[in-house]
């Protein structure tokens, strides 16, 4: 709140190491990179990993970059990330991977004073349990846990529930588009192309999760209705999420590449869905919302004129309902996919926690 | 962003004094016995005091703010507020006045280490001089100057410009519907009734200043583009303004009273505007926009579907165009008008400062 914001701070001693180097992960070092040319004071790169392999960085981190995405695929004796266990508690651990082996190690780099800040759901988003521990882990040691880029891709949705939440708000309910993935999907498919045309197009742009069945299924919806849920108070259940999955059986049953050769198996189904609600004048938006107790995730039709109808692009809109907002929501709309706007959130909790370390909440 | 937001911190021992005891500071009062009731813990109230009286609170403030609300109109020989000058560094005074005077004292109160949270858009909104001294007290004090209230009524707009900038984003440009009153009442103005008669009514609601030309000449909305123009480094002088008031030069000249009672003034030339918007199929809506040395302020005629043509009641809908959102803005809407999400909004402030200080600048 302090007027005197565009003045930096200066940043705390904590080295930074970075799990993942896809997308999103080269896009983090992109715009390290280019913040770092512009002056800012950033945390220094210790090193970085992908799951083939590890390399220190002495200075810029794009030539390490280069060298461990062209590594060679090795049956890893110790896995890369294991590297982290030997990191010092005030550093900083980003991962940008979605691997449900690294979301698993979270809770005891958090306890060894590590600050993690991840765009990987599958932290907060996945079992209660592990959620819980990663919660009382920050308690314990007062490290931190950023995650502004797990929902919307840093647009101001986790922040502004916590701080509603803060200000003694008590949340009703929360709907919207939270995949910016399907947003795309749904704004770009006309009822011509094939959707699984458009699945190929948004897997190449960055815009899905690595298997794309993870965005189509609402599995990835799901998790992001449980880390908003969780993040402020909402009482829901692992078990409380009801999700009209847009992938077959017979799809979701295949192996990862296999499934990539097959994705025309979505076109069907999609195009009767889709002829229906033209017909009706209506279009598809793939909807999740969640209130204490339940919640949704599927594609509704809705009428061209609704509130969640609009939007562009990969943007994510959503709509909170609180105390002070019951009569009409906030509604925060922008682009909640890609892997310049979710490298962006990452590297603006690395800053938030170098900064203002265990304070900030924000 | 640490996981357990919902935790609410112990509340540091700083007492509330509470200026202007208007539909804002009442709503004030309201919401701070609502929260108390609910266990929240909160800043004791030391006081409470309007342009005409001042009062100590023992315990509740409802009644305190009933007797200062029905105290006489009288010749003041000190200005309550000079009261303020006795309260110690780390105590909060809330401005919920719109007084030029009590605006003056902010950077006074700020210098003894006392935090000042305000909806008064004068401190930061008015002359460049006074906002530089408001930052500059709170840097060598470090005293908390809390200002969500003054643009959008506590809509996340200050603070997820702070934070873009924070994280390295340059904003390039703000543009929107900025003003709640006036987004109500081209919402309400359906070309019939006369437009007069919608402001009276908004002036009834709490939506207006007390004294609706305000509002109606734009110079709210200036004071608003000033603010967030302060807040996120868009270099804007007061002069770089320009603004296309609604407020014939007849009726800007009169006094208060004599006003109000020929707000009539405003119907024909209004009328005029929607007709031929109406004719064109559009709508008429009250925009505001900045970007480095420049800003315009006024009535603009958009198609039905322009994004910023939407909304609703006193919806503020405000587009934020920086480095990661050039393709497709960040877009913020609700209320941004209102006694009650006013004084959520300064309440809001109150709470993160007493609990996090200094460090806090979301």
């Amino acid at each position: 709140m302090n007027a005197q914001v565009i003045e930096l701070p200066s940043v705390a001693p904590g080295r930074l190491a970075l799990l993942g180097t896809g997308t999103v992960g080269s896009a983090f070092v992109a715009r390290y990179q280019a913040l770092q040319a512009r002056g800012l004071a950033l945390p220094r790169f210790h090193w970085l990993a992908n799951s083939r392999a590890v390399l220190a960085c002495e200075g810029a981190p794009e030539q390490p970059l280069q060298q461990v995405r062209q590594a060679p695929r090795v049956a890893a004796a110790a896995a890369p990330w294991t590297q982290a266990d030997a990191l010092h508690a005030g550093d900083v651990v980003v991962d940008a991977t979605a691997s449900e082996t690294v979301a698993a190690e979270h809770a005891h780099w958090l306890a060894r004073g590590v600050h993690v800040v991840t765009a990987n759901k599958l932290g907060q988003g996945a079992q209660q349990q592990r959620a819980l521990q990663i919660a009382a882990r920050c308690v314990e040691t007062g490290a931190c846990y950023g995650d502004s880029a797990t929902v919307g891709a840093g647009l101001p949705l986790l922040s502004s529930l916590r701080a509603l939440v803060e200000g003694g708000d008590r949340i009703h309910r929360i709907e919207g588009v939270l995949s910016g993935s399907l947003a795309w999907l749904f704004h770009r498919y006309d009822g011509q192309q094939p959707f699984s045309a458009a699945v190929r197009e948004a897997l190449d742009a960055g815009f899905t999760e690595p298997d794309p069945r993870v965005d189509l299924s609402g599995e990835d919806v799901r998790r992001k209705l449980l880390i908003l849920a969780r993040a402020c108070g909402l009482g829901l259940g692992d078990d409380q999420v009801l999700v009209d999955s847009l992938v077959p059986a017979a799809l979701a049953a295949l192996p990862h590449a296999q499934a990539l050769a097959q994705l025309d198996q979505l076109d069907e189904p999609v195009r009767q869905r889709w002829q229906r609600a033209n017909d009706a004048g209506q279009v598809l938006r793939f909807i999740g919302s969640v209130e204490a107790g339940a919640a949704r995730v599927g594609v509704q039709s809705l009428a061209a004129d609704h509130p969640l109808a609009s939007g562009a692009g990969t943007d994510n809109r959503v709509a909170i309902h609180s105390d002070r907002y019951r009569h009409q929501p906030l509604l925060i709309q922008g682009p909640g996919a890609g892997a310049e706007v979710t490298a962006a959130a990452l590297l603006d909790d690395v800053l938030r926690i170098t900064r203002n370390g265990m304070a900030d909440r924000s």
